[in-house]
């Protein structure tokens, strides 16, 4: 069961709190005689690094990124990666009076009622800091992906709505993204976040957001209906970030409240009958559980960072009322550093279905070794 | 792997199509020794039921379901339960054309391209056909919820929005959602959207849905971090729902919007430590993916049916441009019969929840046997 | 988990009981476009059906296959095959006095006690009868390993060892083994052992076996190191058929007592590099886990019949002395009709180990779709 | 799928080859609240060490265990506990050759047709170097069972069999295991091991053994039809162990040869219906799958090691002939460091049987938190 594994087929098994010793990962089914080194994982873990702008925690984590095994030569063997990055800025006395009290929003209160025990410093396990392993796992998804399909294959994400501030979808230049702190792919919407996020940090409080990933390149054919569909585990998937309440696929709730002939994408002959046109891509890329071939969109909802100044009421261990404030470092908005992980889940999910479709078609009209 | 398997420790295994012999599941993982018949499992497909309505499908189906294994002398052995309900009504010759065709929004094409093969008769296995042996293995999910957990334990859906009309939540009644055709618990509501539907199928289209799904009774601690965290797998399983499109936990993607001192409930001292008072449920009774001990909410976005008289752009198994218009027998608005179905995959993730819960953190604090 | 299903990209999940309605099983992951029929798996179950001759139990069952879904027009699709076996002659009323007695050598003691409840009637899930649906499952796993691996692939089984009395390895003649009652492949030890086993019988007792499974054709490189070795799962496969009690590769026990000079296979180049000459076979066709390309050769001890006419001490449900003596139509040798299910084991672990070892290394070397 | 995965719900994930970084793993489902240090693990690790006898190979590792996760203030956390061992005395200059030749009897052919490369260093993944983490891993699930079980609870393993010379079973005396290297519980035969040990590695070559595992103190009921029998993961577990090529439970394949009236252990009334008392355990403790109560009893057979400085045939990647001479450090017999490892694998597969086992019968027999 390995409730910390992700993925069926290429899988990655994470451990590690926020404030131990280390946290890492096995990643497991990776395609053998694929180039792979620690500088090729370090760029992924680099855009999720915490320290780097305002906006974000500033705690300090170089979040250098170890291979341990599974890599001979320069290239992988087929055997378990095994990945390991040490904590470094655990700064855990910032964290006294929350061993006994439950942060309102966060996970203290549901971990102590399961396991009548918790690793309480910088929440322990719930903590988003073991995202930085997904996001390397997700590094080595993404380049086996590349290989397997392409040029065509790229997965992006941005952050599409922060606090009540959405984006114009007219403005989107996927290029803006790395040219503001917030992976926002529309100019004007970032300079009106960062105020936004400016009066909200100093006010005691923080903000929510909306990531939208998208995976282009995709073959038509990727999901296993009918428990293993691509959207299913791609919901799946962005419900485990940290903070996430909702996901989305496409239209998503929009679709609920229009009608059905202006509800799927119609279909027109393409170049080839492998290669039909849709218009328009309602589904996300996404019909019965299977890719289409569009590109697959995914959108999902982060709810505002529960570690804020502003007192809250909340109980403690003992069942007493307190009020709780939390210090600490804390991004004032943890949707914004969710995108490499959201990313990464993409890639992850792609990548896995991409082998269980592979197995299951693979062996009767390829010819075996 | 098992794609058409759902659940870990308690799971069912389905198999058939729409126009098939039969559809079915065998059902692992129940207790012993609970009381099971097949007249207990009866009420819970009959709310599924095609036929009931002019809201729904025509299609004739009694939906009677036999029990093949598993239970001796009218209780669970703890063996495998066979599940097995023949098709009656399979009226295929409404199908011809879409042996050729791609139906715009279904599956027809996405199934073509993955298995260069399909079952088109009533779309095959991607019907929502196979959504009645959810309704029948969620029945006992629930059975043994109703034992293990007591009378503070229920799960029950409605639906809360069709087109563009939702609830008054102020008008919300529960016991309403029986004497409508809607699983409509807004009385006033229900009356708008029979209009509604009503016009929509005369102009030969359909309409969205979105549902709402709430577990009361279920204890804290019930989620498994960090890869089967309990809003995760409710995600997974309702986004496995045919024409599911988004899926969202308590405040869901409201909770973007708003600030973080308004955003999570803050709690206050119960009778008791272990049963603290929250004020306000944005969490939808989760919070870092295991169970507060509040209701678990749980919102499902539903597309407007595909299946449509309107016709539409689309091409053949050639690749070459046709005009679709789907005849046969189709719900107006699939969201409807939806709602058992979201119900019964409620029950399925929480007694799957509750055995994973159990498996870990029950063989130390308890007496062996 | 799914205790009652058998592989991981390739499986079947089982249900049903010796007395109750119906066997069957769904089996998952099935390539698509494989020609499949009822016609076609029927001749591998009536190799298993009982009441074929005086050696093996008297109950009189057709074993007749429906296939419930996941074929379309003579061709699989890729969806989950529903197998259906009705049960018929289930004369139950020799088995009055089990439902209160607990049969020495037999599930009934255990199931009691793990459960708290059984289906007594012929053993329920305990009893043999459930192997019939891993032959109907292995028969599908044999066609598709047909197909994929072409005229080299064969698995065969026979009895090497009833009782006290081996075979003459230098006499083997496969097919002989169709010309005398035993999956015996030596004619000289077939006549020996009907002579023995209509004495132990008459003796009102039973007789042990030993299986030997030999598939041919199998390319290198089947196996997942390190909890995915192909020994391993076949190890797991064959000590799941009832009744079994070791299981060993090649050269097997036996080399535990050589020196090392002596128990590993030479290699000399054969006409291709791929395609080297191995001196002798201790190996069984595995090194470390992954198949080396010679035959992989597989034995199963089987043990005596439980279900014997000699009176044997025993407790009650109420833990009182009583005397068993069980009635009934009964194999006098259990091992006899084990070959067939042995087989299907072997069928099921190999397909499903080339789909896994396709999953990991086909999609970087192989073009996508 | 993970397979370098083991368990269900107590699973581990290793990591790691023979001369690489270090070997790992992460142990999860542990339950909470359990003492555990690296301390506590440390013995059964010194156990299997390497360099302790001149019995056993010469390589020097101190396999000191880093605990990194899963561990708070003395006590798991129920979340996963990463382990690490760094590898120390590396010496890969001893395997310069056999970066091109493949050594008979060892992985080296099939791990390269598999995957097209492999780290030859020590034999890479293949390596028994692995089975360090499995040590550590069963020490975790040794802990446990001792909290769930009680005092009567105990895992020990013994050699029976060291290449021809098998003990006396007359003269078990399990304290003896210790005053010998062999794990040796008749002290006579181990001074005949001494003996036959020394010539044999004098003479360029190696002796294969048997190992027997015995647990005591199980409770009645651990086993999950059909397709995860106790006995059917036990010979998973043990046929996983390097150079593993038999398995048996109990009487094993000696039942084979005996009548039915001899083979099943009969049963009389003990002190309470739950506790009868069986006349021998010839089943080794196992009927149906499912534990009677009585000791579990696996033997393993063990091939004697591949790697010998006599020379044999074999072929280098080029598929051109050579002689192969395996120098480096080597085990003479590496069955006997194979027992704490079978052990561990006991332990491992007996604490996942507890949790699987109360996960079903635990949640309606048992009030919940």
């Amino acid at each position: 069961m390995t409730d910390n594994s992700f993925g069926k087929l290429f899988s990655f098994t994470s451990f590690g709190e926020s404030h131990g010793v280390a946290i890492g990962c096995v990643v497991d089914g990776v395609p053998p005689n694929l180039p792979l080194s620690e500088a090729m994982i370090q760029p992924y873990l680099d855009r999720r690094r915490p320290g780097t702008s305002k906006f974000v925690t500033q705690r300090q984590e170089d979040d250098a990124v170890e291979i341990l095994s599974g890599v001979f030569e320069g290239k992988t063997t087929g055997t378990p990666i095994g990945l390991l990055i040490r904590n470094k800025d655990q700064r855990s006395k910032d964290y006294g009076d929350i061993a006994r009290q439950f942060r309102p929003g966060h996970a203290d209160y549901t971990y102590q009622s399961k396991y009548g025990i918790r690793d309480h410093r910088g929440g322990g396990r719930s903590s988003a800091r073991e995202t930085a392993v997904r996001v390397a796992a997700g590094a080595i998804a993404d380049l086996v992906l590349k290989q397997a399909l392409g040029a065509d294959y790229r997965v992006r994400g941005m952050v599409t709505q922060i606090g009540p501030h959405a984006i114009n979808r007219d403005n989107i230049d996927w290029d803006e993204r790395t040219k503001n702190p917030f992976f926002c792919a529309d100019a004007a919407a970032a300079d009106k976040w960062a105020d936004y996020l400016d009066a909200v940090r100093k006010s005691g409080s923080s903000a929510g957001a909306v990531l939208e990933i998208v995976a282009d390149g995709i073959p038509a054919g990727l999901g296993q209906p009918v428990y293993g569909k691509l959207d299913s585990e791609l919901a799946s998937a962005m419900m485990s970030i940290n903070a996430a309440k909702g996901v989305e696929i496409g239209g998503g709730f929009a679709l609920s409240a229009i009608e059905g002939h202006l509800a799927s994408d119609q279909m027109r002959a393409g170049n080839s009958p492998e290669k039909p046109q849709f218009i328009g891509n309602q589904s996300g890329g996404i019909l019965g559980g299977i890719s289409s071939g569009q590109p697959i969109i995914v959108r999902v909802a982060i709810k505002p960072t529960s570690s804020i100044l502003t007192p809250r009421q909340s109980i403690d261990r003992d069942g007493k009322n307190v009020d709780v404030v939390t210090k600490g470092r804390h991004d004032p908005c943890v949707g914004i550093r969710g995108v490499p992980v959201a990313e990464a889940m993409m890639s992850l999910v792609l990548v896995d279905m991409l082998m269980r479709h592979h197995a299951q078609t693979g062996i009767l009209s390829q010819p075996q070794s």
